[in-house]
């Protein structure tokens, strides 16, 4: 046991329902993080790229990419939320709701929305809401997400289950454009893709071609940047008496890398709007060879916009198996021993109008 | 086969004499890409690493690593110049045009200026004038390139065989200097080495002595900060099915690993003003330790200038053997097998007046 | 042997006392640093990662990790004063004088305060008060260390011994606050900590709980980011004859690791003010997991000050050992095998006031 003042994080029932937690270490973004994001994924959107390009977007500077604002945010909730978490559920209704730029500084804050002991009482689930707002207070990134947590004493009570309500996935009337962006004016050749809204149909899947292998200083790094400090990332000492032997990847990583190589067929879907599930199917560790396909699940429109529409995608993440053959659940459900991570979010691009 | 929106390149019927290609991805560059340039080279220039150094020497910041603005300008061309590649040929008449400062965006276009179908008819020569340019429009970079590419269709038909004439160097009328550039009040302590232009000799060999071991996550992260796409440094599952059984380091890897070494006996080379010519003689992996010398081809006055002169080198860098007997081509023409890359480029120095 | 313009640094008898040695390579440190040393390192403390939380604390904005400026400074002496190096012996009174901020730029210079020859007339000790400056010439940081360094010939007459005397710990009085620092409003949510000055006892020993596995890719990328050239950190191909077989982890890249890891405990312990000394008590090697605990040697006042108090603590590193048995020296001042570091250092916390 470390003394008193190592924190331990909070076990189930410690959390209360309506209870607000703020999460430590405000974080100001820029330039660093964006290229080490890039070096450490490979992401090609030219609108996180070039400030130019985004000035021709309608946005006063490059934004970072809406999944390292993701990773920072959540980083921040894994101390209070998830520091003695037994497994990593799920997540829903993330909305991103304002760009972040080099200079914000990001902060966290989770409200207990859920609570549900296991019946055997040794732990529970925890519903949050957690909340990422730049230094004027404003929210720039919300969403769900529930962890199955320890209890420290097997005894103790509970309150009364309490499980929230979710919607399959976020609306079109509910995402949040970024302030001044439009698409009227998109270089299609500058972003490195010809393909525009229109040109994706609903059962469309397409192959995203490209693998590339993880290493250990790599996913450390990554996470790190994000300041999550979840152990099983980090000790190889302790990992080495656990289940796997080995260091976990953290999940948001294989998403960051899924994403980066979604570019080879979605190279206009610039801009993440929402979260709408996430599982992590199976663990990664270094030396995986992760690719990735996506199927389009929704074509819709933007209220009110000619030059701006989205996809709903389901994008996969499967480990030293190539992509092109589409590797899925199978009918029972069961999926294909090699995805790992099955994501399903709405993204924004360009309308030929 | 991926889905048509999947890029998978241009093959060589694809290639027209005079065609223009607008490469994707304009990037802006910064503090974040100079620290990790630094971190993943070592390279210790002062004219890079500190504004009051620079602009002692005349210009507004310090400027960007003229290798990291190569590499950059050299990845965007890959998607759709050598992503069929067989193989890297060489690159000539490489002349760094202006200078590159944290907040410019970077950009590429090739011009096709040479074509010439090999005899098997399954592949073909395609030699490109590549142009990196800034948000102004203005040139930062221009060089030559030739690659061997694949046919998607042996039958297709070739154009006429059009082979571009190459100077065996850029000549000293036709290297730029940066605006503003003067060494007259050049601080050679602060540089780290007290030999000026005049110190050096044609036909001197400077063992750079010092070694430096290439992990995966370097050449990988580096690669990727240039947002350099070729699949063969990154995917280790598809990689062990190959010639090699491993990832290939990229060759501009090795040449700025073999740059940062130089400033162990070149510590005021510190301005690249042209590459006449490059040839990686052969691969490099993970694990390998690059060493490196370099030879004073020639040493020549800068028209008008007493502050500055120039000299072309040429460098050689060495796998898993030590630099200090010069390990280089025999009589036959043939090279030591411990050697990965010959580079012949030409450098500004402070002269002493 | 390389050609004479390779520096090979400096031997015992090329020290004279009361000399000033100017280091190369200013430079000029910013946001890609501050982000690479956070994914390098996974620091957490709030000071450093948000603008906001440095001015809510006086400061104009996010100064740089104390360890980060130390190394920085650290790495410019290495080609001069330890290059010949035989073993790093010490550091001492080493004051932090002036925070250090985005657009900075640091250089270093050093004057050798005491040399003795070893009575095998094969190497000496060489002692070198070392200061880093910002661009307006304004130190930033002071220490003095020694190290025993090889002598190019046994024959050559050494100076009569000179040793300095050195102080167990810097005195309170002699501490520097960074100029506007107040801990008045301090927020210790956001910093993640509850615990202020007055919660901390001398004797009071604290498990940081944590282990970070260091990788090559992690350790050379930090070494190189200070622009250390140390030869053992980076070639495995030169490592491999030596003692270890192996790169040696530069020791103060196992000092950031430990300070980070003492987030755990001591998440307001903010600002380094002093190192009273160090010493590397064992080597380590890429795959090492690092621990760390601490003890409080003192809590003392700052004089004239009610929201803001000192601590010194004394933190050991160990590897691939849980700390939470506290290992340390035994009865025979024989340290645990596990134990890497030994760090005497003084910290700034909040008071309740």
């Amino acid at each position: 046991m470390a003394g008193s003042k190592t924190g331990r994080g909070n076990f189930f029932e410690d959390f209360r329902l309506g209870q607000e937690l703020v999460h430590a270490t405000p974080r100001t973004v820029g330039a660093g993080d964006a290229a080490l994001y890039l070096a450490l994924t490979g992401t090609r959107f030219a609108l996180n790229s070039s400030v130019e390009f985004a000035r021709g977007c309608g946005l006063p500077s490059a934004p970072l990419d809406d999944l390292l604002v993701f990773h920072i945010v959540f980083g921040k909730t894994v101390p209070d939320v998830s520091q003695n978490a037994i497994a990593n559920l799920g997540y829903a209704d993330c909305r991103f709701l304002a760009p972040v730029y080099a200079g914000d500084t990001l902060a966290a804050r989770s409200r207990v929305i859920g609570l549900r002991e296991n019946a055997n009482r040794q732990s529970g689930i925890v519903y949050v809401r957690s909340t990422g707002t730049n230094a004027r207070g404003e929210p720039v990134l919300d969403y769900v997400r529930w962890v199955m947590v320890r209890k420290r004493s097997e005894t103790a009570p509970a309150a009364a289950a309490t499980v929230p309500t979710l919607a399959r996935a976020v609306p079109a009337a509910s995402l949040a454009l970024p302030a001044g962006l439009t698409f009227e004016r998109y270089d299609y050749a500058l972003a490195g893709s010809p393909n525009s809204w229109e040109d994706y149909a609903p059962g469309e899947r397409i192959d995203h071609a490209d693998g590339v292998t993880i290493e250990e200083a790599e996913h450390m790094m990554a996470t790190r940047l994000y300041q999550n400090t979840a152990r099983v990332h980090f000790n190889q000492h302790a990992q080495a008496e656990n289940r796997f032997g080995r260091r976990l990847v953290y999940g948001g990583h294989v998403m960051s890398l899924a994403r980066a190589l979604s570019f080879n067929g979605l190279g206009n879907a610039c801009k993440i709007a929402a979260i709408n599930g996430g599982r992590h199917v199976g663990p990664s560790f270094a030396g995986d060879t992760i690719y990735a396909w996506s199927e389009v699940l929704e074509r819709f429109e933007i209220p009110g916009r000619r030059d701006v529409g989205a996809l709903r995608l389901r994008t996969l993440a499967c480990k030293d198996c190539p992509a092109a053959d589409f590797p899925d659940k199978d009918a029972q459900e069961k999926f294909d021993p090699a995805v790992v991570l099955e994501l399903d979010y709405t993204v924004l691009l360009p309308r030929r109008g």
